[in-house]
């Protein structure tokens, strides 16, 4: 390790509220696969697993009642890439990481992906540095203001106001849903909700013991559908 | 706490080599929430995301030359439901899992996934009754053999061949795979690939800078849609 690589991340250590002891990690984490063999796709594995479940404790403290599809909801939305790619600018993640020629050449379309990785990257290059407790207070440093101002109102929403707001935003056609059979007896009745949006090939089915609850579950699965 | 409770998780205890220090949190682990309020639903938030943690971790230490897409599926391998109920029949957790009145009756139907949501909420019970280091020992405890007789050839395979083989194991057509739009200068082409499968209605795109990676990253879209 040369004078010149601790200079050369001086700043961003400083705004990561963290000091690597050994920079290699800190070096991997901000190598691209298009560079090489060495690269922080691994890192990256082991800091999404980190970052979920230090995102889904806080969450568990702070909202002792919310519901298990709320935290859901809530740890989505401080996780999803956008939300990354937002923090790998705040440090300005783009100029410190190192891409192959073949990327650099192919332009801008994959950067929002490209920071959002480097900062999972980054919190597993942490916690094999220092541990679990450095992992923690890496993401409560870079992460509070974003769980402080968390909108309760957004997260705590059922998934087919969710849905119909999304489509809403994107110009599309609101979802229909239509009971497509009942199986059972009396009283103990399945419902079987099918969800189609027009324009769009795929549709959904979920099936619970309440229509309400079958269509929540038929939005909720096409919400998915819409974010692969 | 009377004495009955802790005779009653006597066995189940030895079973998970776990000693609850607060048998309440034991409890609520075994309730789920057809019984009311005070369900087990919060922890198996926190367990799910305590799991994929851990079980990443032990991946990336066992298997130091795999990338991260072979990290990936060994995972979902090893926390997918189906696996997770197993390990629910091995601790014969039925036994213990309180029901309401309603989804006794309703039948087995949803046996299997309230058997797994069991596990999880029990790893995020022992996280809370002890910390990190007791929740790792457990998961430890009930998967070892499972990360032990892991199959190299089943997770080392890529998305296409995973999805040929389900299609396969299940009768049904083959996928096809089509180049519905190719855009880019020469040498910085993108290959827009479309993947669907005779018989259902969705159709799955994606696009990449060679034919083979468009194929393979629609193919790992068409798996998730069919696992949805």
């Amino acid at each position: 390790m040369t004078k010149q690589y601790i200079n050369q991340y001086t700043l961003l250590q400083q705004q990561l509220n963290y000091h690597f002891k050994q920079t290699d990690f800190l070096i991997q984490a901000l190598t691209h696969r298009s560079v090489g063999a060495q690269n922080n796709e691994r890192l990256e594995f082991l800091g999404d697993a980190l970052l979920s479940h230090v995102v889904a404790e806080i969450l568990y403290q702070k909202y002792p009642h919310a519901k298990e599809g709320q935290l859901t909801r809530l740890r989505a939305c401080l996780v999803k890439g956008e939300t990354l790619a937002d923090i790998a600018r705040q440090l300005d993640l783009g100029q410190y990481v190192q891409l192959g020629a073949g990327e650099l050449k192919s332009g801008g379309w994959r950067r929002d992906s490209i920071l959002a990785d480097g900062v999972e990257a980054l919190i597993g290059a942490v916690y094999l540095d220092a541990g679990m407790e450095a992992c923690q207070q890496l993401i409560q440093h870079l992460w509070w203001q974003r769980i402080d101002e968390l909108s309760h109102e957004d997260a705590f929403k059922d998934a087919k106001t969710q849905l119909q707001e999304k489509l809403q935003a994107e110009g599309k056609n609101l979802p229909v849903y239509d009971i497509i059979l009942t199986t059972g007896q009396a009283h103990e009745q399945e419902f079987h909700v099918r969800c189609q949006i027009e324009g769009m090939a795929e549709t959904i089915e979920a099936k619970d013991n309440s229509r309400r609850k079958a269509e929540q579950k038929a939005a909720a699965k096409m919400l998915k559908l819409l974010t692969i």
